[in-house]
């Protein structure tokens, strides 16, 4: 029918890319130290790494596999495995060879794309990995490639450019598989559309105010939810990505004052350590500066100390199976009455669903919504375009988290007056001590307000009289000092004594590979020999 | 299945309301007079329009028309109609009664909300209009009721209202008719769906840079391709809606003023009419102003009148078939090494695709890409999503407009080495004088350059000797005199002899309701009693 060919495109991120190299060709798309690439160049690198991924014989629907830091290869992985059809798997570089053995077999990955650096280890796997028919490595580094592949730069020089024109016939056809870092049992493998991702892309535009002129410093994973979906979003309005291999504190200032930064995102727990850092004091904008943070619940201090040196905090909430940002803190001209304090603790909470998301609730176990009373707690469930299609190849998984046709966040939140959610905990996290629910979120918060404390977690350990009880576990400021026994005085003083944590121990918190803390391992050390807490 | 459910939202821009008033209830959405109601009061009227248009017995896929000025009435309808599962029609409030009982018969409307001070004419027509089973009026100035009919204020106050979570189980559903103004045979209806809409509202918002803190002045009208999707996307970003029944110079400075308006949208007419107000010289922006205009190609001297009294100006093109704007002249970082006049003149091309319309091209005969040579004239024609869905109950018309699988628009434009077009004339409106083709809107951007003109416009006038020749009708500044000599003479100095016009008129210009330049009367005018030009 002709009207449906000329109403109707495919919502495709493909689409991005091709209207932004059209438009502003001779813009810088890509700065990876001291390679520039326009959005001209950038396409022609995006279409020839297509042309080699269909060389190497990846067919429409074929999983493409990367192991890769924030370096430029990946971020045309976004574009260039979607243009062959096929569907983008980017691993987590973190994760054990054991667990990367797994997600090349479960997603049955026929190309792998790895950085030299990462893939010595893989090495010995690779053989018993019977779809994995190429490896091409990035080579980035001194360090050598372990496996007889080609080199990427190489490839695609050789490769015959794909044309940007060929964008999906159906928009929810599958565009990527981002595996979870599941804390119990085997990854599960998220399911992203074109049309979910470019949704989710064109909100998050408006959310943290991409326009034109962006400046975007990749210090968040792209392999972690395809980056919140910015890897799309900062091509859709022609912005300049960098790339960086890694996120230390001092390169992270100087990039954002040599390269005018406008966007980053990263979790709490790298705010932290940025704002630590002697450089933050110091820190001179150029222009305004928008970090968005999500990934864990940040502590109003938190959000307190970015705000200090001249960053506007764009406060998010999301899971992997969301394209990451579900919901935001939106800002409310009623807040500007507040305290500092009070604006820090309002925008602490993870707020409401975002203009492209527009459905979340928090609900009791028969589905429904909790009082709006900012105390009854409840799980975060979603729908609608920027939910996952499913976990691959995991129809029982799926069927368990859409269960009453809502995606079940496995968060427990609070439903404030004003329809802001705020969460508590996660499920998992929640610690029942002698019958009354405990918020490790809201322990912590306090201990945050702690002049000593740089980073906290709390946890419940067994005990004999209450089943188990709070345990702080806290990283203190360099340089600071404070004991135990007034730590916990300090939280008695300010909440309910049977909240209170019962021991303090000191020292580095252990974290995924994406900064956020896993309170699961500090369980785990606490409860062995013992009989486990149910999960 | 469960994740058809929870992965897809139909797109629609009811969500934007219920989002808009969830989020930020207590935000003024709509300022008229001295009335002022917040989002969660505009949700409620919306509401109870809904439930009024339905105990009116309104059903699904049902008509209906509003006869109204930018009142809030006609903003409610663009969330009440759709809510209702119903079709808005919005009517030009210039046409005459014949011709409003046309699309009333043709769109089959079963209710007709009309304001009180239009309505009077159309008393006579009711009863022979069949399928019209109510009609409400809109009581906002003096004029009485001519038909008793029950007021909109009180048949919406005792409204049962409907629920904003009715969304359209399919994102393809009818949302809006809009009768083009035809300059020949009789107007056709073009349809919106509510995919489209809510795409174009989003591309819309990113474009324009339509963020939380928007306040939008009604200039444009609402019954003008449903004012270009702006009711829906100033309501997505939580932005206030400034009405305004009618554009007078003096009234628009004052409430830019005392509003301090973010964003107005204007054809380049009214932009001439403020430009020309004693008041633009003294206009004090206390923020960014930003201009959309549109529907005509402005000279460059319009741009630099604007830019003159210190707005933004975006330059974007569309028609009634492609929900209003469909390409956007985006501002380029290299244009700031131009000249001020240079500048005004590549601001002055249509541009290229927004992010949510994607294609355009400029075609000849056989549908083949014109050179990008900045000469070669060819027609505009687009697809995607922001393209209607056809024109309602007229199959014929819309083959005939998507022949090739493209939507022909039926504008003659260039295509600029960098991609950019730009406008050389409507089809209808080029001259061939001695077998050259003559761009009007190019002789009339050399006569805007002339210090006496204020307002111009070319048709080609009968010629014994080459067919047709240009002639020009010439508004003069106030105050300004030039003799038609001098005029031709600054022509001919300019541009080649055969594109200068032969003869000058002095004089108003005769414009449609939404300020555009009638060059169809001014022609006929000239061919009376002549061989008509063939169009």
């Amino acid at each position: 029918m002709a009207d449906e060919i000329v109403s109707h495109t495919s919502l495709s991120p493909i689409g991005f890319l091709r209207r932004t190299a059209e438009v502003y060709p001779d813009k810088v798309a890509v700065v990876d130290g001291d390679r520039r690439w326009t959005y001209r160049e950038f396409a022609e690198r995006v279409r020839r790494a297509a042309g080699a991924l269909r060389a190497a014989g990846v067919r429409p629907g074929d999983r493409v596999a990367y192991l890769c830091p924030n370096v430029p290869a990946l971020l045309e992985a976004h574009f260039a495995v979607p243009l062959a059809g096929a569907v983008l798997v980017a691993i987590n570089i973190r994760l054990s060879p054991r667990e990367i053995a797994y997600i090349l077999d479960h997603s049955g990955a026929k190309v792998l794309v790895a950085d030299t650096e990462l893939a010595a280890p893989l090495a010995p796997l690779r053989a018993a990995r019977r779809a994995l028919a190429t490896v091409i490595h990035v080579r980035e580094t001194a360090a050598p490639d372990p496996f007889a592949g080609e080199e990427y730069e190489s490839v695609i020089a050789r490769a015959a450019p794909a044309d940007l024109h060929e964008m999906p016939a159906e928009e929810r056809a599958l565009l990527s598989i981002n595996y979870t870092s599941g804390t119990t049992g085997s990854p599960k493998g998220v399911m992203y559309t074109h049309r979910g991702a470019y949704l989710n892309a064109l909100g998050l535009c408006l959310e943290v105010g991409l326009g034109f002129d962006a400046t975007y410093l990749w210090t968040l994973p792209m392999f972690h939810c395809n980056g919140w979906c910015f890897p799309w979003a900062v091509t859709a309005v022609g912005g300049t990505h960098l790339c960086l291999r890694k996120v230390e504190a001092p390169v992270v200032f100087d990039m954002i004052e040599e390269h005018a930064v406008s966007h980053l995102c990263a979790a709490p727990t790298v705010l932290i350590g940025l704002a630590q850092d002697p450089r933050a004091a110091a820190l001179r904008l150029s222009r305004p500066l928008t970090i968005a943070t999500g990934g864990a619940p940040p502590a109003p201090q938190v959000i307190r100390n970015v705000e200090a040196f001249g960053a506007r905090l764009v406060h998010l909430y999301g899971l992997t199976e969301t394209y990451g940002p579900h919901t935001f803190c939106e800002r409310q001209p009623r807040w500007d009455g507040e305290s500092e304090e009070g604006r820090a603790r309002l925008k602490a909470r993870q707020g409401v669903a975002g203009i492209t998301a527009l459905d979340v609730r928090v609900v009791d176990e028969q589905m429904r919504d909790v009082p709006r009373d900012g105390e009854t707690l409840g799980e975060i469930v979603m729908r609608g375009n920027n939910v996952m299609a499913g976990y691959y190849d995991d129809p029982g998984a799926t069927a368990s988290a859409f269960r009453g046709g809502w995606f079940h966040s496995g968060d427990i939140a609070v439903m404030h007056p004003d329809g802001y959610i705020e969460i508590r905990d996660r499920k998992k996290d929640v610690i029942i001590s002698g019958g009354e629910n405990i918020s490790t979120v809201e322990v912590e918060q306090v201990l945050y307000q702690h002049p000593a404390v740089m980073e906290v977690a709390v946890v419940g350990v067994p005990d004999e009289k209450w089943g188990e009880v709070p345990k702080a576990f806290v990283t203190l400021k360099p340089g600071a000092a404070a004991s135990p026994e007034q730590i916990i005085d300090f939280c008695r003083e300010r909440i309910a004594h049977f909240k209170c944590p019962k021991a303090i121990a000191f020292g580095e918190l252990p974290k995924t590979s994406t900064g956020k803390i896993q309170k699961f391992v500090l369980r785990e050390r606490e409860w062995q020999g013992r009989e486990k807490k149910v999960n």
